[in-house]
């Protein structure tokens, strides 16, 4: 049997193993040569014990498909992979597939590995204009245009982004692409700065409450607190996407949204093909976000790295083009 | 000064005076001499404490107006007393205004008394086909129809409404009548009779597991576990209307909300007009809710009553029409 390099999780513990079995394609299946993987607050969150997931980590990637109509192409992948028979399957909600599973985190091996595999109708192509350190965005990037086709947004919604995190920076740039006046509130200056200089406004979170309340407000803090700040600051009849995972369960004083009729819209995975066309004419920008380059064998001082507060994106080269641990900014 | 009867709350104690001061209508406002009015959930809540209210208790009601256009007639009054002004109230949205004054809830004195006033523009005329013991039922109908404003309902969207008390009888009508198929989880079965009396299907809770996941799931329960059942019954991509307000902080699993992709709908008071007319049209029934009229010096008793598990509709019969305790059914 052949092996391969992965990181993998299991019984608390992150390890890195060079004798992992290389997985098998099925026929509707790729087998995906993996070059670059992005670490997620949602794999931090898995650490943490959150959807009690054994096996290889890691679902933001970007590889080169080894075989199917992509053979030798560059490829991402979306990472919810559904059964095609269920009534949600033929009801066009495939992503909620309730005999799924997903990339690293729920029964599938993941993508901090040298290889994975994924059904090929999973994959996508990424443009030559698109660097790896670029594509393997798209998988987050698609997530935050997710909520463009949960909320309509237009130059009159007034948008605030909770967190100036990873997510708060590719949500921000994606509601200002619908033309929506969008605030960032955060607490770190130099990841506030970073917002400015993609024309994004911004804000001390402290600073949040002298502010007008917002029609619409995006929970991306990923903390159980982002939403209870979010309830008192979106307007009556306003809308709060809640695009935070975490395990803990979080408390709620419900009566605010009854009396002030507000609406919760959970959000989750998105449009792969938006992202990849936004990526590619240079409307987002994803590069000031990347904070440091691992090799696979450092991966759980990458994640280690990722969990710090204030991390930026920490990313996995995997296919060992850039020394043990390369500082890019 | 004139002085009448009311039921007060303050310092915890609900307490029946005959030397209330009667309110005195301001230039916009009318005098309405109460005949009639029922006990809310949310007055339960107010005497535990939602909302530090203090004064006259009440806010379902019908009544003859003493003054304005509809001098003579029989009224019932929206709750909600906004300023006119403000940026919501210009915007359409003069429920939700920040200066707003709630009948019996929010520093305006209630319905538990011989007198309230109200703005004339919040009181609506009531036809002569209704009497009092049904036209009490118009706020709290009112508020069921807020539903259909908020989310669209057809005969392809399968509901759940969770609770068979006054509430959950009212919305399940009022989504029988717009086609959809609904279906109530309860647990007395003397109250799922009553609903399958006016063609509502029914489900006792611990079955409920068992039915297919809904499209929509109204949280009717006037409990703060019911929003965690209303996430394990709704579909992926569902909504949850919240309509209960309790004063308890709730423990939520939010990841469920994010993961499903689940759209929560809080919602409070509806549109008086469709509430009259449905009830004026025989579309809608209301009085076998009703399980005791109380005279308003027993008011105490009558609210004890009604905060007892599985109690019906307790009324006030404020006008003395009715002996002291009148048991009806």
């Amino acid at each position: 049997m052949a092996m391969m390099r992965a990181v993998t999780f299991s019984d608390g513990a992150i390890k890195f193993r060079d004798d992992y079995p290389r997985p098998e394609p099925t026929s509707d299946e790729v087998l995906v040569r993996v070059t670059r993987a992005g670490i997620c607050d949602t794999d931090l969150q898995i650490v943490a014990g959150y959807m009690s997931y054994r096996g290889v980590l890691g679902h933001e990637f970007v590889g080169v498909a080894e075989g199917g109509s992509l053979a030798g192409q560059r490829v991402v992948g979306e990472i919810n992979c559904s059964c095609g028979q269920c009534d949600l399957c033929l009801g066009g909600l495939a992503n909620h597939c309730p005999n799924r599973t997903v990339l690293g985190i729920l029964g599938r091996d993941g993508a901090f590995a040298d290889y994975l595999t994924l059904p090929e109708r999973n994959l996508h192509a990424v443009p030559d204009e698109l660097s790896d350190d670029e594509a393997v965005f798209v998988e987050p990037l698609a997530a935050a245009f997710q909520i463009t086709r949960q909320v309509r947004l237009s130059e009159r919604t007034r948008v605030l982004v909770l967190g100036d995190g990873k997510l708060g920076y590719l949500v921000a740039q994606v509601v200002k692409l619908q033309n929506a006046p969008v605030t960032v509130a955060g607490k770190y200056p130099e990841k506030l700065e970073l917002l400015e200089h993609v024309g994004v406004g911004t804000v001390a979170v402290d600073e949040l409450r002298r502010l007008p309340a917002f029609d619409v407000v995006v929970d991306a803090t990923g903390s159980p607190s982002g939403i209870e700040l979010a309830l008192q600051v979106v307007r009556p009849r306003g809308t709060v996407v809640v695009k935070t995972t975490v395990a803990e369960r979080t408390e709620l004083k419900l009566a605010d949204v009854v009396v002030n009729e507000i609406t919760l819209v959970g959000s989750r995975c998105g449009p792969f093909p938006a992202a990849i066309e936004a990526l590619k004419q240079r409307r987002i920008e994803v590069i000031p976000l990347i904070q440091d380059i691992y090799s696979l064998a450092h991966a759980e001082a990458a994640i280690a790295a990722a969990a710090k507060p204030g991390a930026r994106k920490v990313l996995l080269a995997v296919d060992e083009s850039v020394p043990a641990v390369k500082r890019v900014l």
